[in-house]
């Protein structure tokens, strides 16, 4: 994919600010998505070296096409390919060495400990200048923020979405399977442009509801049921990801409240958001109205996620932990909405849809529902 | 998915035995694949602690449903739900410290620098009994040699892939763009009662065929054009992996001629094949053939690689690595056989099938080409 001018350059600058701010020289970057953030490449193999120089791409042989034409694409990025019969780690070792007596931020939940003691061992272990220094989030923290064309791109994808969403509503759907629907959501997947389904689509019906992330089994759909259907898709590299609970045929009385209750938690929880709102603040109003409800004890998890190039990235939005307040959603972020009731034996309402936080306050990326 | 009585039991003993040998008493097990093989438990979220008691299998309330049956499965395995509010990591911490002035075997390759400098912490650090031992391999050296129920399943996944593969070979594809090929395989692998493709479809015509990673993108494919098309599919829970490379309409000499070499290295490392051969020796053949084709410089990666819970796994079938010899394969293996020719600016020909080596000799899981 070709990425706009300047755009790698702008995060790369934001990525060597970070790195001043926590006392580090060097960056060593293993996470796929980071890479991916950083360079542009998309292989399944590779490290990311931040220098004082340069941003480096470093991996083996089957990219060396790619690696090489690097060098010559303006992106503000030096590809370097590990011959044949050696392995991508030698290289990063050389690399590293040179930066001795340098403080390198690693990644410490994107890096194994056999992959960090191997490179340690390589570059010369405890007698080694180079300083070791784990730094949580450090492209992450980037990333929470979406740029202009990030922004661009996951409207795109939230349009094309919210159409496979409208056509679930109104497509046939008793006497499938759980598995039949989930084919026929990822075929309208690629239909729409997506590379792919961005996890396992969910389709959940009766009882099985009543499970936050049961999959797609052989269980038929029967009228009277309510189905909870949650899919995504990557598009251009970005995840966007919703949850519509059907109501299949003439369902009960209870199940069209429990399913108005969760869209009033979600319709509340928009209504409140502001930039510079706390997330945890936001969790607390759809609770509240679930709670009112007299449902809100089954509501099992976290109001929404962050989306971006992970269906499941920062922020997080929850009620607080330990007494901890969360995260402040701010203008760029991008997250999801989905208050849901799991009442077991019963079945489960789960209602899902993508918001930015802009400027001047909170935009569907998704097309949420009407009431009932 | 109902596993066979017993089945857990027996790779429960022989973990056990594993620990004996690596002379540890318990053990912390965090790869995913490796969780599954051991509970049979899909989720995303939670670790495995073996003890000399039982198997344990930690995890969060989201899936406190299926944790509690889990007891009352005769699977050998219990669940510990962490308490909603609490992380899952406060209940691991707990049950290490239990096993105080034991050694705990962990996996290196799969447990984050972050992880494990929490529990770490959690567990009393530096001032802890409990002795942390790095075990490569822990559980993917059992998951080498396939049980009976493995090799079952895995058959019957090879037989539906080559339904699929044999269908590409009379498609009419000239026309179509590359991912527009990739969505119709995709399709046949659901239809095929495939829960995903285990990796994004490789489509990649004419002179993309020289990238062997290259996904599917916008281009057309025409007549003339050498296809390498890259597919695979998870079969309740394993995956298989065929490559097929067509030739379009009228092709050239040239391309024939190197479809043919490759053809041959492929047939003739598997007629060296048999229970105790050198992967090295096997990846050899495949090279000597196309060496002697001419084209051996254009074989730019290893012969093959295993197939189980995962993709890519042990054993690998590659050149000898700083002159160490590789494994040997043996009955109860899976892996894949495929060579390769990858010429810049020309294209590329890969041909890819699955292989079991039986106690007397190999065995096609998918259904090989006559020749061409």
């Amino acid at each position: 994919m070709r990425l706009p001018d300047g755009l790698l350059q702008a995060r790369h600058a934001r990525l060597r600010a970070r790195l001043a701010e926590s006392g580090t020289q060097a960056a060593l970057i293993t996470s796929r998505p980071n890479i991916w953030y950083l360079t542009g490449f998309e292989g399944s193999a590779g490290v990311v070296i931040v220098d004082g120089e340069a941003v480096h791409l470093l991996s083996d042989s089957r990219y060396a096409e790619e690696l090489e034409a690097l060098d010559h694409c303006g992106l503000g990025v030096r590809g370097h390919v590990a011959p044949s019969g050696t392995s991508t780690d030698a290289l990063v070792a050389g690399h590293l060495q040179r930066l001795a007596a340098m403080a390198l931020a690693y990644e410490p939940g994107a890096l194994t400990v056999g992959h960090f003691d191997d490179l340690r061992a390589r570059t010369g272990g405890a007698a080694s200048s180079l300083r070791w220094v784990a730094v949580e989030a450090l492209v992450e923290q980037l990333r929470v923020h979406k740029d202009a064309w990030e922004l661009t791109t996951m409207r795109e994808a939230g349009r094309r979405l919210s159409a496979i969403a409208g056509g679930i509503l109104t497509a046939s759907l008793s006497g499938r399977t759980e598995r039949d629907v989930a084919a026929l959501i990822e075929a309208d997947l690629r239909r729409q442009g997506f590379d792919k389904p961005a996890f396992d689509t969910i389709v959940a019906t009766g009882p099985n509801g009543a499970r936050p992330h049961h999959r797609a089994g052989d269980r038929v759909l029967v009228d009277g049921d309510l189905v909870v259907i949650d899919f995504g898709g990557m598009y251009q590299g970005y995840a966007v990801d919703v949850t519509r609970t059907v109501q299949l045929g003439a369902t009960g009385d209870r199940q069209r409240q429990v399913w108005l209750d969760v869209w009033r938690a979600q319709q509340a929880a928009f209504a409140v958001l502001r930039p510079g709102v706390a997330a945890d603040a936001v969790d607390a109003e759809a609770r509240r109205v679930l709670t009112a409800a007299g449902v809100g004890e089954y509501f099992s998890h976290g109001l929404g996620h962050g989306l971006g190039l992970e269906v499941h990235e920062a922020p997080r939005l929850g009620p607080r932990r330990g007494g901890v307040a969360g995260a402040l959603l701010e203008a760029g972020m991008v997250f999801t909405l989905e208050p849901g009731v799991y009442i077991p034996g019963w079945g489960g309402v789960r209602i899902e849809d993508d918001v930015v936080m802009t400027p001047s306050g909170p935009e569907w990326l998704t097309a949420p529902l009407l009431e009932g």
